[in-house]
């Protein structure tokens, strides 16, 4: 293994290990002696990539939106951000760490001095709904008149709460049916009826969404080069 | 002033206080002598009233829903939401503690072994969101095969997360126009067309909500025996 991979790699296992704290014991009360116990590697190997428990909280916040895995493409803009919420639910429920940890560390909303910017990940998830449906628009899915940047805001801020009174109420166990209603009656408002007629909001998607996602990335994988 | 009504102003003091500390810096972090300093209270007057910070906390976390002042009545009932979930906005906006304290309290995971139970004031909201809705039934509101209980549980979901974004992106200065367009959206999805135009989600409503919300309070206890 080349010296540039295994570097990658250490990174790569001292981040899983840092968002599983972060997950079970939120920002304030992990501490770098457990996510060494947990990584398995030195405390030289953390500190040589991370300087503080801050800028692996910060790192973990970053991985949010690129932890959610690539999907094949859709024949709807609208059939992709209902799929790729449910593979969100999905990841959540099935305790993906970096989703679980980021996710915990953006709605905990912290001292004011332990200096995380939570706006990260909500930036990057409402500039990333913001282009989907920029797409939804160019290829007539959305009603005229409809405000992207307002509906973009929207389905994140809606889909963050459904997550959080999921696991308050069910610590996850209800996430996939909560979000498929929400974006069955979200969708309502937005998608002209040709669409919305096509759209599928089943639960019971987001495990195969899920195979598609990882069949996709070990192709990716075999196609580059070794 | 009665012993009795003396008393039951202590816990208030002491109550809102708290409520204030919590909002600030969160469960883990808010003690009982920064609450005494905030209430000015004696230490035995809190012991006397409140056990614990769990008791204390417990308490805040119940009192939720109740923080949110009575309106008049409304022609309808899905007006009635729209015009709480300004207000609730509002009240987070201007930084009324017993909500800021609550909400914070709900939406902050916590230590598993902090004991707290944030279910309290996730299922008063639904079960006061589902009894909107059945009014809105009954008159004829709602479009047919609108589940209730479905849609109770998706408006406490969406608006606590509506409320998660506006406090990290904007802490909370866009919460009224979020919160009106994420009604105005959910809206078009059950509400029965002749009801839907008629419902005002003009952001600008909520400090008259609240002005009426306040003036009801006074007559009511210019009303109520002395």
């Amino acid at each position: 293994m080349a010296r540039q991979e295994r570097a990658t790699r250490t990174r790569q296992t001292i981040l899983v290990a840092a968002a599983e704290v972060f997950d079970e014991v939120g920002y304030e009360a992990a501490t770098i002696s457990e996510i060494l116990k947990r990584s398995g590697v030195t405390k030289g190997a953390l500190y040589f990539h991370y300087a503080s428990k801050k800028e692996l909280a910060q790192e973990v916040l970053g991985e949010q939106l690129g932890a959610l895995p690539e999907l094949p493409p859709r024949d709807l803009s609208l059939q992709r951000a209902v799929d790729e919420a449910l593979l969100l639910s999905y990841l959540l429920k099935e305790r993906e760490p970096i989703v679980r940890g980021s996710v915990r560390l953006t709605v905990e909303q912290g001292s004011s001095k332990d200096g995380l910017d939570r706006r990260v990940p909500m930036q990057a998830w409402t500039d990333h709904s913001l282009s989907l449906f920029e797409q939804a628009k160019a290829d007539g899915e959305l009603l005229p008149h409809t405000d992207l940047a307002t509906i973009a805001t929207m389905f994140v801020g809606a889909f963050t709460g459904v997550q959080v009174l999921s696991s308050i109420m069910t610590r996850h166990e209800d996430m996939l049916e909560r979000v498929a209603e929400l974006y069955r009656h979200l969708m309502a408002a937005i998608a002209v009826p040709g669409v919305l007629v096509r759209l599928d909001f089943s639960p019971g998607r987001a495990a195969k969404v899920y195979e598609e996602a990882m069949k996709l990335r070990k192709e990716k994988e075999a196609a580059s080069p070794a």
